[in-house]
């Protein structure tokens, strides 16, 4: 159950086995099947979720359009981190596009953490570090590599989109028309 | 010298005598003028600025136009977050838009007192969340809000910004052209 998660927050910091068994202790696990709403726009999202299995994405509804905002699979995180920091309603809604096993860190338990266990302050900036840097690459794409650049730097950096998500997902993760993916898929398939 | 930075980071963290002659020790001054530049794109971020007096901007250029993402004030802090992170070339101009004073904080400094004085390690997690939710907050000012709901909203928040900046740099942060601006203005003054 905690195998995966040990070896992620190892990478992070060194918990001795005593401190690792306190922090699984303020674990819930959850089960989500698939298609099913992990949250939904209008919550504030007060849990940061650790994925043992199975896949999530989170969309957002603009004009009654979906627009998707991203994709994470097993070993990963997800919050909401702007609604986690700020206790603001969310605006995201997630999914489970797999059957999917969660580890749930309640906001509270881990505040506590900071203060019980100073390390996990090395842990907390170095995800914090990450979201920025995850949410500036995201912006980067949209506005700095053509629809093709963002295609391709995908099947590079990121397989398991292509490999696991429905076309029309990516399509709208990479902010273009489902018939121009096709059109560049095309091409790509062509030139190779 | 180091009033203003006391104060600033005791309102993160708890630093004894010591630790804080210790912090300053790393510490450097510089002094900009008006116009001059800190820092020009294609240079990686290394440092952290805390700004003892005066005011930053900082601009892409894009196609051969300025686009104004940011303005920093007196007790505030400057980075290229994402550069001084990744190790990545800036996209980013930073110029000073008045008399300035800088202490500066190189990267390794920061990264040897995390280690020495692990509380440094909560002053680092503290300043990465607030820069998720500043990059956060801008996104959706340009995603959500209208041109004039923008200019209301900074009027409201930041009134540093509406006293001190040029209105063509102000125009260009919020996404708008200047004559746009100036007839959301004169609107506002109308209806007062």
């Amino acid at each position: 159950m905690y195998g995966q998660i040990e070896k992620v927050i190892s990478s992070f910091i060194d918990l001795d086995e005593r401190e690792f068994a306190y922090f699984t202790s303020k674990l819930q696990v959850q089960h989500l099947k698939r298609k099913e709403l992990l949250l939904v726009e209008g919550q504030v999202c007060n849990n940061s979720y650790f994925i043992n299995s199975g896949c999530l994405r989170y969309f957002y509804n603009v004009d009654g359009e979906e627009i998707t905002g991203q994709f994470f699979f097993e070993n990963g995180w997800y919050a909401d981190y702007g609604s986690y920091l700020s206790g603001k309603p969310s605006d995201q809604n997630i999914e489970a596009l797999e059957k999917t096993e969660l580890l749930v860190l309640p906001k509270a338990a881990l505040d506590k953490l900071f203060i019980e266990i100073p390390k996990f302050e090395k842990f907390g900036r170095l995800i914090a570090e990450k979201a920025f840097l995850g949410m500036r690459q995201y912006t980067e794409m949209l506005t700095k590599q053509t629809p093709e650049e963002r295609y391709l730097n995908l099947i590079k950096d990121r397989p398991k989109v292509i490999e696991r998500i429905p076309q029309h997902y990516i399509a709208s993760y990479l902010g273009i028309k489902a018939p121009s993916l096709s059109r560049i898929r095309k091409r790509i398939l062509e030139n190779k």
